[in-house]
């Protein structure tokens, strides 16, 4: 397992609501391909999402976001953190 | 004070000691505007480096990494979460 961060652009406008139920779709599903989306932040304004998750793979991630309809951009491993 | 994700690139290779002497660096002053650095993780490969804040705004979170030498490269207030 590793930590990932994925970006999303064009969500321009994305609300509360809509963050949660992509969210919610994404956790619904997640357990099929090993993935656990653990937090997402979003700028309505330039229509950026960030969601960071633990993953055994990028391609895991992706096809999750994917079957939820909401695709990637890109996605980092981030094996380094500090805080 | 809002949330703030910002974003680094062309940080190819950090190590891990790297990117904790920079959040070092970025802790150490970022009091006198404000600003607190929560957490931070490095994609090495791609030299991505993404930052969490809480912050007065995106200035004074940029203002903050001049000083320490690592101007970020956007910076995106992210006032929507969700886990």
């Amino acid at each position: 397992m590793a930590t990932f961060m994925d970006v999303h652009t064009g969500m321009k406008g994305i609300t509360s609501e809509q963050l949660a139920e992509a969210h919610r779709a994404d956790l619904a599903i997640e357990g099929e391909e090993g993935v656990h989306f653990e937090k997402a932040w979003a700028d309505p304004e330039s229509g950026t999402v960030y969601c960071l998750s633990e993953a055994p793979s990028a391609e895991a991630v992706q096809r999750i976001h994917e079957r939820t309809g909401h695709p990637a951009d890109e996605i980092h491993p981030v094996p380094l953190t500090v805080s």
